[in-house]
């Protein structure tokens, strides 16, 4: 696998845009659409948010990919088209226009929404703007997607990947937007992936399902789900590899590809969480099931004990033990070790469940850092999980709180 | 049932102190040692908590208290001793010497601690504080005990109430500390609960469980459980009624009063949260079960997103719903209406699902009071629960992350 410099118009026969219609009034030239097409039609899986609450637009695409097919994904940020004024009527518009401007069936378009929550969608910004992005189209336009799709994401999230299958190159392409907001409002996690790989529908979806599950359900800004989080992959078949029908060796390196893109753009929300200064990453080892490790690496991960520890670059291993203790998982305490680790170094805080004597001043300087590691080994079995957070710090407050001032 | 000044040493034959023994270094005179004795065997019950990883003076205490007897109480705050080394032996001195200065078997004093985890607590202090304490013993010692037991505690809790039982006076006392810290540290909740009832043991132990179950456990700071989190009530038996062995009239009269109790010492803890400027209290109404409606009221109430918009005083009605969305229960969001009311009046903000076209004025108005109420009605049955919480600030972040500066 190689990593290259591209994103969701990398692979070939898709085209993306990124334009400024006008639903972020601020500012007045911000992007806030974003349209990603693929000359052919494609294999299309998708994941949607668990959230009761679901986004008109949600609803939507979960019926449109429910074939298994799509070709083009149209997505708006600056308003979130959740719990608004016709909300349903507005997604449809979209997505009807879209097919319209670019002569597909209105099956084959997904649509997506990110912003506030319960205020009608400027929809007539919207309309002019389809027309608009449809010229904007181009093979270069993924980063201007990826600028399109964010609110209050500090950088854009964009990673592209090279793979040969079957003697072809395949390459993935993918771009996310993470927790933010222009105006008061949940965060939304999106995510769209393009590639040229050739890949069956009923294959390519449990296989996005279990991506997600090990990567962008592993992490946690602030344990809010929002009510617009949604993942798609397009796969047109361009590669011209042999079409992936069951889980042979070309299943595996595709799937580890996928993987691999999903996890760099989660930990890429991670990092950038509202008001974050520090990724942090926990990993579990040694737990008697996956299930387990992940409970407790996401326990700790949330904690906001932990979190506030974190920005105060505190070496509070208590905090960590607490959180596990507390995530419903049994375990025995005494066969705990904790440490910390950074580029800085690492430093083993507690074991057998007690604190060790560690020196203050190094872990410090492993805390110091701005991606830093939480080790938890827990000595009952093989199993290995890692969860990604952020730290909890005024500017979270104050990006989600104290907007007004 | 009658609000009285008062507190732990109010119910006849109750004596309580808090000393200065030396557990607290900063400030070198604040009171770190409580001691509550009962000049008589009492009926003993007490909750613990959850969180796999207990101090060790939590263990001890479920150890003495399963026989349903105890006659005294000691606590330090300062030091959780919890995964701390030598914890065992000095949770057992602590028991030991209050035992021997009281002239009571060991097995009939109860032990709690709270302060920072992971340092082994200075028991030399402890020793040389008890006797000190017993001397100290008096019926106006509840205040003292009061403060004794605080650690980041902005205000000391304090709660007493009288009821009649059999043509005779009952007295409820209770003192309770929530959330805080002197060193980084989780919160911990402790609640120590008095009265002169005559109540069996096997009667008072579920009555508790199921009194902190609609009180205790319905509040929630930061989604923390500490390690050592413990909920005990005394009764002795002294105001002479008739001894309550079944659920009876007086039976009921008695956990109502004692509802009130642990009710009034939560909603204490909730609204002196660390860094918290407002109460948050979230009324589900016309849930189709009381679980359904607790697990409802409890996202809402732990939200970092809804705490901040509250702290914030924002109107944000869609994190509400979102919060509702995200807690593991099926709902009709249609059917769902939201409200917001303080004493300076109530507004609704959603309705079907959907937002109402509110006055932005009023709505500040209502969420500028310190204690606020979010209402939510859901149509879908008669059960209704009650939580509490507080706003998230940047003192929240301040006092757990940033203490080194």
């Amino acid at each position: 696998m190689k990593i290259i410099n591209g994103g969701v118009s990398t692979p070939k026969g898709f085209k993306a845009a990124g334009i400024h219609c006008g639903v972020k009034a601020a500012g007045g030239d911000k992007k806030d659409l974003a349209l990603i097409l693929s000359e052919v039609p494609c294999s299309a899986a998708g994941t949607f948010t668990t959230n009761k609450v679901k986004a008109s637009p949600v609803y939507l695409s979960m019926e449109n990919i429910a074939d298994g097919k799509a070709q083009a994904i149209v997505c708006n940020s600056g308003n979130a088209n959740a719990c608004a004024p016709n909300g349903e009527a507005h997604a449809m518009t979209m997505c009807v226009e879209t097919a319209k401007a670019l002569g597909l069936d209105k099956e084959d378009v997904l649509v997506a929404s990110t912003g506030v929550i319960g205020h009608e969608i400027n929809i007539d910004a919207i309309a002019g703007g389809i027309p608009e992005a449809v010229k904007a189209l181009s093979e270069e336009g993924g980063e201007d997607a990826s600028y399109a799709i964010m609110t209050t994401d500090l950088v854009n999230k964009q990673v592209c990947v090279e793979i040969e299958l079957s003697g072809k190159t395949v390459t993935i392409g993918g771009i996310a937007k993470g927790s933010g907001m222009i105006h008061p409002n949940m965060g939304t996690m999106l995510c769209f992936i393009t590639t040229d790989a050739d890949i069956a529908p009923e294959i390519l979806s449990p296989m996005l399902k279990d991506c997600v599950r090990t990567t962008f359900n592993r992490i946690s800004v602030d344990g809010d789900t929002s009510t617009n989080d949604t993942c798609i992959v397009l796969a047109n078949g361009l590669a011209g590899n042999d079409r992936i029908t069951e889980e042979n060796e070309a299943y595996a390196v595709f799937k580890e590809a996928l993987a691999f893109v999903c996890r760099t753009l989660a930990v890429k929300i991670a990092k950038d969480g509202e008001g974050a200064t520090k990724l942090i990453t926990c990993t579990v080892k040694g737990a008697e099931s996956e299930e387990k490790a992940e409970k407790i690496s996401m326990s700790v991960i949330k904690s906001p004990l932990v979190k506030t520890a974190m920005f105060g670059e505190d070496a509070n291993w208590g905090r960590v033990l607490c959180a596990m203790g507390y995530s419903g998982e049994d375990f025995d305490p005494e066969k705990v070790t904790v440490g910390f680790s950074s580029k800085a170094g690492s430093i083993d805080v507690c074991t057998g469940g007690k604190g060790l004597e560690f020196d203050e001043e190094k872990a410090s300087k492993v805390l110091s850092e701005e991606e830093i590691t939480i080790d938890i080994t827990m000595q009952e079995g093989e199993y290995e999980v890692t969860a990604w957070g952020c730290d909890l710090t005024y500017d979270y407050v104050k990006i989600n709180g104290d907007y007004r001032t």
